[in-house]
C-alpha cells in the first residue's frame, strides 16, 4: 500500500474520508457489553470481547462507503493486554474488508525502541527463525517532538510501499501552546512539515504526493488553505471533523483542485451517531453508516474527487 | 507515590539513578532466548517470555542499589500482545520490589484517549462493578506536543500521589530540530518547563519539588545548569547517561546543592554491560550491578545526595 492506494481507494468510493476506531467503553451499546460480560464477566478481557464486536460492526457497516480506518492505539491499550490483542484483530479484520489501515499511536519513539515498533509495523519482528507481524497496517501516525531521529526508523518502510503520518496540527484547543509558537519566520507545525518535505525527496506517489503525511487540523480553515497552498506535495490528514466542530465548509481547504491530497477522519460523530437518535444501540451500525454517508454527502458539497 | 517518595528512595539509597528497561531481543544473553524459545517455540510468546526473565533478572540484580526504573513501553509492545501482557508482569515486579516505577510511553493523547490511559496508569478501569489497574506505575512520562489537553487527563492524578513526567529537552542528536527551536525570548523546551510550572501551582511536594517533572538530556551540561537555575521547583529525569554519551561530570548540573532534584537514567550500559566482557551473559545480572555501582560511584564524585 502507498499514498497512491489510499488516493485510489477514496477515488473509487469517492470519498475522502476514514473512520476514526476510538472505542470507549462507557459509550458502547448496552447490549454489546452485556453480552461480552455474560461470556467473559466483567473483566477486562470482557471489556476488550466489547470492542472487538463493536469495531467489527463498524468495520462491516462501512466497508463499501469508507476506504480507510484510523485504529486510535491508546483506547485499546488502556484495556492491558487483552485490549492489545483485540486490537491486533480489528487492524487484521480491516485489511482483509479492505481498508487502508492507520495506526494512531500518537508516539514519538526513537533507537532501538523505534526501530522494534517500526519492525512490529511494518517490517516483521524475527525471532529465531520466524517472522511476525502484530500490528499488519498500511501506515503509522508519529509525534515529532524528537525530530528526525523519530521518524527516519519509520520513513525507511516507505520504499516498501507503507505510509508514515506526522502530527502537525492538531485540532484540540490547547494546539496552539506549542505547535503554533512563533520562530524565525516559521510557525512550529511548519517546521515539522519542512522536515517531512526534507525527509521525502524521493518518496513521491504517482499521484504527486510523498509517502509521508501530516496531520493538520480542519477546524482552522485559514490555516488549512495556507498549508494547503505551501505544501502542495504533502498528503493532509484533517482531524477535526464531526464531534470536534469542523464541517465540510471547513475542511474543503485541505484539497487540491482535483479534490485530492486529503482525508479527512472522524470517530464519535460515527461510531456513537446511534446515541444522538436517542436509540439504545441495537443499530448502531446501521446509524454509523447513516451518519457516514452524511459526512460524505457534507464534504461532497464542497470537494469533487476527481 | 509522590516526587517526595522517589526523592526520598533516592536518599536512602544515596544514588540519583534510575535503570531503563528497553529490552531488545537481539541483545538479550543468548541462554534466556533459548530457555523461553524451547518452552514457547519462537514466537512472540516466546519472545515476550525471554523479556521476562531478563527483566526480572535485573530487577533482581539491582533492587538494593537503584531506587527507580523506568519502563519502556514500545519495546514491550513491539511484541504484540504478548509483549504488553509481560510489560504488566515487569511493571508489577518492579512495584512489589520496592522501586519506583515510571512508564515511559512516549505517548502525547488527548480527550478520551488520554483519559482511558490515565485510568489504565492511575485511576483504575471500571468495567461494570470491577475496577482493573493494568499498568500499576507510579508515574507515567508523556510528549507535549499537543499542549495542555494531553497533559492534564494525567496531572489529575498528582494529588493522588503519581508522577507526570514531560519530555522536554530529550537526548538524542535531532532533538534540536523541534525542541531547540527560538519563539520570542524562550526556547521551545522551555515553553513546555513553563507549562508544567504554570500546571504545578497547588502540587509542590515537602521537598519544594513540583509532582510534574521534566526530562532534560544529559548531554547538554550548559543547559542543564541554565535550566536547573531557572526551573528550581521542577525535578529532573536526566536521559543521556552512558551508552548515550553523558556521564557523572556533565549530569550533575542537574541537581541542587543537596544533590536532589533530579534522577540519571541509564538503560542499555546496564542491561547489556556482559557484552562489554565479552561475556555469553550467564552472568548478566551481576554485570548489570556492577555497571550501576559504577554509575553510582560515576555520579557520586560530583553529587553528593544529602
Amino acid at each position: 500500500m502507498s499514498i497512491d492506494v489510499l488516493q485510489t481507494k477514496i477515488r473509487k468510493m469517492k470519498n475522502p474520508s476514514m473512520v476514526g476506531l476510538d472505542p470507549i467503553l462507557d459509550l458502547l451499546p448496552t447490549h454489546i457489553r452485556e453480552q461480552a460480560y455474560a461470556e467473559h464477566g466483567e473483566t477486562l478481557k470482557g471489556a476488550a470481547e466489547a470492542y472487538r464486536v463493536f469495531c467489527f460492526g463498524i468495520l462491516d457497516a462501512l466497508k463499501d462507503i469508507v476506504p480507510a480506518t484510523k485504529v486510535q492505539t491508546g483506547c485499546f491499550q488502556a484495556l492491558g493486554f487483552e485490549g492489545v490483542r483485540v486490537m491486533e484483530a480489528v487492524i487484521q479484520y480491516a485489511k482483509d474488508l479492505g481498508y487502508y489501515v492507520l495506526m494512531d499511536t500518537m508516539r514519538g519513539d526513537i533507537d532501538c525502541t523505534a526501530e522494534a515498533l517500526a519492525q512490529s509495523y511494518f517490517g516483521g519482528v524475527k525471532v529465531g527463525e520466524n517472522t511476525y507481524l502484530p500490528y499488519p497496517c498500511d501506515a503509522v501516525m508519529t509525534n515529532s517532538y524528537l525530530g528526525s531521529d523519530g521518524i527516519m526508523p519509520f520513513t525507511r518502510y516507505c520504499k516498501e510501499g507503507k505510509n508514515v503520518f506526522l502530527l502537525a496540527k492538531t485540532s484540540n484547543k490547547s494546539s496552539r501552546e506549542v505547535q503554533d509558537l512563533l520562530s524565525g519566520d516559521r510557525i512550529v507545525y511548519q517546521v515539522i512539515m519542512d522536515l517531512a518535505m526534507r525527509w521525502s525527496i524521493d518518496l513521491f506517489g504517482k499521484n504527486g504526493y510523498s509517502e509521508i503525511a501530516v496531520a493538520v487540523s480542519g477546524k482552522h480553515p485559514k490555516v488549512l488553505e495556507e498549508l494547503r497552498r505551501k505544501y502542495d506535495r504533502l498528503f493532509f490528514l484533517i482531524p477535526g471533523y464531526g464531534a470536534q466542530g469542523a464541517n465540510g465548509r471547513d475542511v474543503q481547504y485541505g484539497f487540491d483542485r482535483f479534490g485530492h491530497g486529503a482525508v479527512v477522519c472522524a470517530g464519535r460523530s460515527i461510531l456513537y451517531a446511534y446515541a444522538k437518535h436517542g436509540s439504545t444501540g441495537e443499530d448502531y451500525a446501521a446509524c454509523a453508516r447513516e451518519a457516514a454517508e452524511r459526512m460524505k454527502e457534507d464534504i461532497g458539497k464542497f470537494v469533487t474527487v476527481l
